[in-house]
């Protein structure tokens, strides 16, 4: 749906002005992608969930989600689930496809149609590119993209860009490298969009195999975002702000072999932070399985159960927003 | 179990006298069939179910309902769920019987004796006939039959019945179509059965091999119910006030060509609307297939999304009753 | 975790002095085996429990408990989402590893760090030993052992502690007996053990195929234990104050016919009170297949249903103590 203009919500006045604007224009309204954002929203957007870090009153009391989802997705149903608990409100839905109608063979439409009875918002998981915004199309419930595809993933999206800022203190001007696999990857294809338009440099770190696609790599010099490729880590490293690492699959390789010879050329431990500024985080969107050694968990560089966490209080602010019930 | 005069519920004082006999006689007790309600016992419970569109209250606080699932039902179970939660209520089970005891050779019984130390009400949908009888055999709290094969669907029922007293502006005295599958179609045949003892005149439409079984239509005609059968969808149309269309299933033929021209020849569209009255609602008990395109959807005349809306209304009734938590 | 002696729950003045050590002692920590508890603090555990039969009041409101269930189990899973559902609290979690990140590769470790940023408190069930003890050493959050393989399931034991107190009186100076499979019973190794050091007599009454094994018996001897083996089910009943009965599964025997011959040497019926002392109750930590026949269900002296409902007063009790909620 259409953000509605109509339907003010009561912004309290302790709320600045861009950021009345912004719960204004989403109050209702979807969450689809992560270009739906301007640079500037993004940083008014994390202001705004910066709030919701001491937030527990029962805000979302008698509001009910509607989780939907088409594929298994442990870490983003229970981040969502426990958001939506922890303000009050109730979840209902489906973990996978198996205990469904879609079995019988009904439409994704109907089936939106269907939950929109039973629930105030919806946030949709789905193998398929594009079926958020079919969802989006057939009800007037806000929908929330928890992953379509390859596409879209918004709110993996802004968890990694509010731990950024936490960490770094700061959403511009950061050297951010990308490391594995950039060709299937949503979790970097998103934050590499979001954080060149956010005028960031990139460094893309991949073997030759799992490069950034051509198309987006386009779409960053159209946009002049300043960007390099290398398939050397080693020499990559000193210069980076922040490593975001992420799973290589192997189901991407036809040889076993170079599957083997790739990831462990990829693989990093704690001696990555010999040759890394001090203050550089290690980010992934989880889960891992190799990438990166538990030797690194306990250091105060490595950020990815933080990013879990902020997960629970970006999800919080935006199930707050969109069903316009704020602190 | 049977209905406990003893625990008379605090009945309020703006029921008129025939709700308050329903709401004492339904305190604490089960609904597994349509047919436990007499026809003024229907409308009387209709007039009380229309009271709770406007209830908000966590009038269900503490209180736990048992979701048993034996076989996958989204619709039904998440329609369940969000009634209770809606009314402040818990919700605890399973959706599919993979993940249950029973795999381990338990018997209804103990899995109802068990469910019935955790939760305040059940609501089981099971693939076998008379399982919901089983199972309120087992247990003194109240019991809500979610389907057992293909004998009842009482709650499908009630809200078919709120749908088209809503649309209509009464419960009898209309000509009601059934088109499709009228053999095997459970929704359907509570359907018939409660729309003839309440003095409607039926049209049921069908192809040879998916007719009314014999024995249901001498129960019609015991019970004086005026009803015709025909092959001719088009015939029928003009003197319709309700056309309920049921799903054609592809298991239901031997001969692949044969479902094809079956469902053919069944399938309607928004054209299916030029001959009828312009009063005449189409419902859809859902999930579809094919048997009504998507054309139909925009129309006020269409009934169908609106039904599952009715749902969450009937159940939210029915929970609160059974339970003697009244507004 | 360890119990964290700083973080002082508010204790109320009508606990006993052992009662607010033991809660001291247990606020914020884990419970992974039975053997945590000395024989005097499970008394006093149990003391604690009782005040809980009549306790409704939503104390862990806004709180969340993650049910992580690596392998089915209704009952406990049930139960836990019962007791956190009835003191005001939320459950998230899933109900088998096909829906989880597990599937992906993710280790134990990593999965319990991502739970823990989404709730309060984890219960873990786990095929394998030791699963638990894992769980808890990779997060501060409290965890509780809802099974793991063949070791241990506390929660289940005190349940099995509490209903004896509650049916006998007290909970030593008994003659206990077990029946049936001795060999792999989770449930019957555990409160072997508790019921042993809590000074009471053991008999223990099984084929030679599933006797206990010879290590726990050691265990048994070099504590004092007073207990004896027998083949003979007759002859052990007269002397019994509880006779707790087990499941003798089809896939411990190579030979069916063998299988058949043991199942059919110890299935119980009612006729087994005839030779037993008017106050002897029988228990089973269900699900029960054939092991006991329903004509047994009636009796007042069945105690494996009243089991279950006992379960959800342990486990609010637990619940509540650990999270520091106290009524």
């Amino acid at each position: 749906m259409s953000p509605t203009l109509a339907r003010l919500s009561p912004v309290d006045a302790t709320w600045t002005e861009p950021e009345r604007a912004l719960l204004r224009r989403m109050a209702g309204s979807d969450i689809l992608s992560i270009r739906q954002f301007a640079p500037d929203e993004l940083k008014t957007l994390l202001d705004v969930v910066e709030r919701f870090e001491r937030v527990t009153a029962p805000l979302l009391q008698g509001k009910v989600l509607g989780a939907l989802f088409f594929e298994p997705s442990t870490r983003t149903r229970l981040s969502f689930e426990s958001s939506m608990t922890r303000l009050g409100g109730g979840v209902i839905g489906f973990a996978d496809v198996q205990s469904t109608s879609v079995t019988k063979g009904e439409s994704l439409h109907d089936t939106i149609r269907m939950a929109e009875c039973y629930c105030d918002l919806i946030v949709i998981r789905h193998p398929h590119e594009g079926a958020a915004r079919v969802a989006a199309e057939a009800t007037a419930r806000p929908v929330i993209n928890g992953g379509d595809g390859s596409n879209q993933h918004p709110t993996q999206t802004l968890l990694d860009l509010y731990t950024i800022r936490r960490r770094c203190g700061r959403l511009s001007d950061l050297r951010i490298g990308f490391l594995g696999d950039l060709k299937y990857g949503r979790a970097a294809h998103s934050l590499i969009e979001a954080a060149g338009a956010l005028g960031n440099e990139l460094v893309l770190i991949s073997p030759p195999e799992l490069q950034l696609p051509a198309l987006r790599r386009e779409e960053l010099s159209e946009h002049d975002v300043r960007f390099m490729e290398t398939e050397d880590l080693d020499a990559a490293i000193p210069g980076l702000d922040v490593l975001y690492v992420t799973r290589i699959q192997q189901e991407r390789f036809g040889d076993p072999l170079e599957f083997e010879r790739v990831r462990n050329a990829y693989q990093i431990d704690i001696t990555i932070l010999d040759h890394a500024k001090p203050t550089m985080i290690v980010m992934h969107p989880l889960p891992r399985v190799n990438e990166i050694h538990p030797s690194l968990d306990a250091s105060p560089q490595a950020a990815y159960f933080e990013q879990a966490r902020n997960g629970v209080t970006v999800r919080k602010a935006l199930l707050s927003i969109l069903l316009e019930r704020l602190p």
